[in-house]
């Protein structure tokens, strides 16, 4: 299936352009991340400049110039502020210990610091939505937020759920992470001035580069190093979170085995060997395959959103880069 | 003291009046408090419909009023979600088994739960928010939840800090509760299509009121039963929180007393005998009666950043209600 991929770029070129977007999107981060309270920056610094990859900030930027605008650094900020306010409620609610390789801020700072935290990074990014004057954007993002904080309580309510259907876990990371990617391409293309049309298109890019995007997550967490992830593997199964690599197994490996992994599932959460065991057998019933396969799926239909959009043919066309980005999400490693 | 006010409304039409407003707000919550996941519904709903006297949405409903305009209900209704969201993140912080009288929400549905239903209302609040075409008014509403964030953290840094400056806690009691009366009425006055003057007067007014109400919250803490506050009394010492009560007597009492007031309240978070005694030296030092007198001269001010207002003469005269909300703040029992 990955021969149905548009023509991409070399990986070094979209290393490249992805790094002179991120670049600005840092810079304004910095700039932008300050507070009368001179703990609430070292908290949001710790989460913020701990090595993020700016994938949405770099969405927003390309989205503006794939619609024919420009955008600004500064409201690129805003993606990356509530990616780390969820970040920081999520780590406390999972009770997490690591993230991206360090331990999570609320071991350093402690739940309640980060909880408050994680409100003023919400707030702050809703102050440099309301700085743009069409109407849209801020729309836009209360849209996403609402949205996401739903999709964190469905997952809530979905933990230890083992007979979770996929419909579910669908519209959980849909709400949890794609949502967030779509809304960061919209804003871009509104910010840019664009027609309903092309929104709706980069919208709908970003949605399906999201569903891609977590899936992957989803399918790494069953094969991944500590080494290479940043966090611990085989952490979902650990807090009972349900993802597709598991649904597939469940519903295709038979009767017999269906009752041990669920059996295994189940002691997960407390019995590292049952852990191993239930990875062991969602790979070799295809759960990682399904997954990837499925990730791939929703990478292609990300680069059929963009069919109707010009591209402007000049170097570092927009374009082609949100394309290559379709790809490299299903294909990276970590 | 209490002579400087301006003359008043009697306490039933003050209630009347109130009530009046009260009611379409809460009915504005009640039509808009939904969600694509019912269990959000329920928590929200805990908190919300727990028997609060929506004094935020009256305020906003008042001072539309009041600046010669008509607030919309489904508005007023941003302030009540703030401020519930702020109080489901307050509980876990502050780790509270009761609010208003009955187990708080985090005891009943989790932490978990509580901390991602809190974001979804504040999201809930901004999207309200994003309905109003007129800029100024979202950009009010992320100062004021950008300004809350940063009171939370704020107040949580100064616990435990015994020798706490009266400029800090005001600073803080500013931020975590005068700032979100002030925009109740600001965000009112803008509606309403006022102007600047009107719009600062407005703001200065609910700011002010905000201060006496905190002000007489902290003095409460000292003297009131748990029956008429509907949580625990003095809790604010049993969590290491330093009010204005406590730095009055510590700075008037003399340093043999002042000492031992340190030493009695650094002991009272684990000690209820040492928190009745600090709480008695604080009252016979005076503490409360100067929080008390404190909390009227800023509901003077109050009404005194009202000066200018034109009355509209009318029964149920929106701008004599406001007048007659700063002493009622002052004189309440609970």
């Amino acid at each position: 299936m990955a021969a149905s991929f548009q023509p991409t770029l070399p990986a070094e070129e979209l290393r490249r352009r992805v790094l002179a977007l991120a670049e600005p999107a840092d810079q304004a981060l910095q700039d932008s991340l300050h507070s009368h309270v001179p703990y609430i920056e070292q908290v949001s610094a710790y989460i913020i400049f701990s090595g993020g990859k700016r994938l949405r900030p770099v969405l927003y930027l390309l989205a503006a110039a794939a619609a024919g605008g420009q955008g600004e650094p500064r409201q690129a900020a805003i993606f990356e502020y509530l990616h780390a306010a969820t970040l920081l409620h999520d780590d406390v609610v999972d009770e997490a210990g690591l993230r991206r390789g360090r331990p999570a801020a609320r071991t350093r700072y402690g739940n309640d610091a980060v909880i408050l935290v994680g409100d003023f990074l919400f707030s702050k990014s809703y102050s440099l939505a309301a700085e743009v004057a069409d109407h849209r954007f801020i729309n836009a993002l209360t849209d996403c937020t609402t949205l996401m904080a739903e999709g964190q309580v469905l997952e809530l309510l979905f933990t230890g759920d083992y007979e979770l259907a996929e419909t579910d876990y669908r519209r959980v990371i849909q709400a949890k992470t794609a949502v967030l990617l779509a809304a960061a391409c919209q804003m871009g293309a509104i910010f840019a001035g664009a027609g309903d049309t092309v929104i709706q298109a980069l919208y709908t890019y970003g949605m399906e580069l999201g569903m891609a995007f977590q899936m992957v997550d989803d399918a790494l967490d069953y094969v991944g190093t500590e080494h290479e992830f940043g966090k611990p593997v085989g952490h979902d199964l650990a807090e009972g979170k349900i993802t597709l690599p598991f649904i597939f197994a469940r519903e295709t490996c038979g009767p017999a085995l269906r009752g041990r992994l669920v059996e295994l599932a189940t002691a997960a959460p407390t019995d590292p060997e049952a852990q191993a065991e239930a990875k062991e057998l969602v790979r070799r019933a295809g759960g990682v395959d399904h997954t990837m396969s499925q990730a791939r799926g929703h990478a292609m239909a990300a680069q059929k959103a963009l069919a109707d959009l010009v591209p402007d043919q000049g170097p570092g066309d927009p374009l082609e880069t949100l394309l290559a980005l379709a790809p490299y999400v299903v294909d990276r490693r970590s």
